[in-house]
């Protein structure tokens, strides 16, 4: 049972907060008192602005395509009082130039669909756990090309992914001008291979002085929470 | 104490054998019988041939630029009856193109240089750590270049690296075709960031498919050996 003092709102046909959005969420890193507006892409049903907004009073942006969980999203933000802080905008973010000025923006946040569509996959684009899983309707240079137009100059972008995709991140992110400056992957276990990978991208960052962070594991050996997952989840840990 | 059964001419002015050419060397994979051609770039005094040819009849060139610890390296050769094996060839690897035929190897391991040379930096040329130390005579993009002229299709490139050359590591590798199959994170001990990164490209390979291993820790918390660590070094590991 995760303890936070946000009520978020789920349904069984979607997917409710997962550690990956949970991890993100820890992983940005906010202050409290910032003057930073931050933006949540691929916004889901809006846990990570709704994580956010119990550690900053920060203007928080959730961006999503699916209009049931957008609107879902703006139940929970209805719900918790936080309509001054958190507005939800149905979007797909290939078309983020008709909601937001270019380098606007201090934070992006971006839990996207994992898996690439090859050829040969076999998708129902009407399945709405597809879309929140495939990249249907964007791709991950998306999250760049859209990132590097919104952030301000050393604005940040904070992704979680698949580690199988980290060399599609690497390399977009040196298109756009999005240089990693920490990354931490994440271990479902000890001496298991890693199952997530956290970067966070500066833009217009200096080559020098990456920090690959120590492993995040999710379980220890015998099966209960590591240490400071128990912490995240009791809301201990920050 | 390092157990081998190989032995290694050192001197002081340069680099003894180091963790870095110890874990890459365990990290390769070479096959004990095996018809294939491995080269070690940037081989120093020969560390990284001595400990594969003990694993691995496959035969082993070892490219050097500096023409003292080649010479160490030839020495180590005799001194071990390796001379049939192992050959150490003075040059640097730009130049490689002079020595090898096209797509003629299907490994090369490489510990380079870790330091890029920048404007501002000073270093001492004549400086025969320098050399072994900074980018003084090549740079990243050329152990690429030369790997993707001498790999053949589905050759290897395993490389050592500081975790800040990452990026670097990852464009340079998608610029040339070679695909990141294979990561591991060398942390000096658990709770602190990572110092050292291997990886495993393969020349032509399919994007799909990126492991990134379980950490490899060098030191437990109370400052004794990783039971791994301990392992390489008695040889009870592989």
């Amino acid at each position: 049972m995760i303890q936070f003092d946000r009520q978020i709102i789920q349904s069984d046909d979607t997917f409710a907060l997962s550690t990956d959005t949970l991890f993100l969420a820890y992983f940005a890193r906010v202050r409290r008192r910032s003057k930073q507006k931050i933006v949540d892409f691929c916004s889901g049903n809006g846990a990570l602005p709704l994580l956010l907004s119990s550690w900053t009073a920060a203007p928080i942006f959730g961006v999503e395509i699916q209009e049931d969980l957008a609107d879902m999203s703006r139940r929970s933000v209805q719900l918790n009082g936080l309509g001054e802080q958190i507005q939800i905008i149905t979007a797909n973010i290939r078309v983020i130039e008709n909601y937001f000025q270019r380098e606007s923006m201090d934070l992006i946040t971006c839990n996207p669909p994992y898996f690439k569509v090859y050829p040969d996959s076999w998708i129902n684009p009407n399945d709405k756990k597809a879309l929140a899983r495939h990249e249907l309707t964007m791709t991950l240079e998306d999250i760049f090309a859209k990132a590097f137009y919104l952030l301000k100059d050393r604005g940040r972008l904070c992704v979680v992914h698949r580690p199988e995709r980290l060399t599609e991140l690497i390399v977009n992110g040196s298109k756009y001008h999005l240089v990693p400056k920490r990354i931490r992957l994440v271990y479902p276990k000890p001496n298991k291979s890693s199952n997530m990978v956290l970067i966070d991208f500066i833009k217009n960052g200096k080559e020098k002085g990456l920090d690959i962070l120590p492993p995040l594991y999710v379980y220890q050996e015998d099966g209960s929470y590591s240490l400071e997952v128990q912490g995240y989840l009791d809301g201990t840990c920050r």
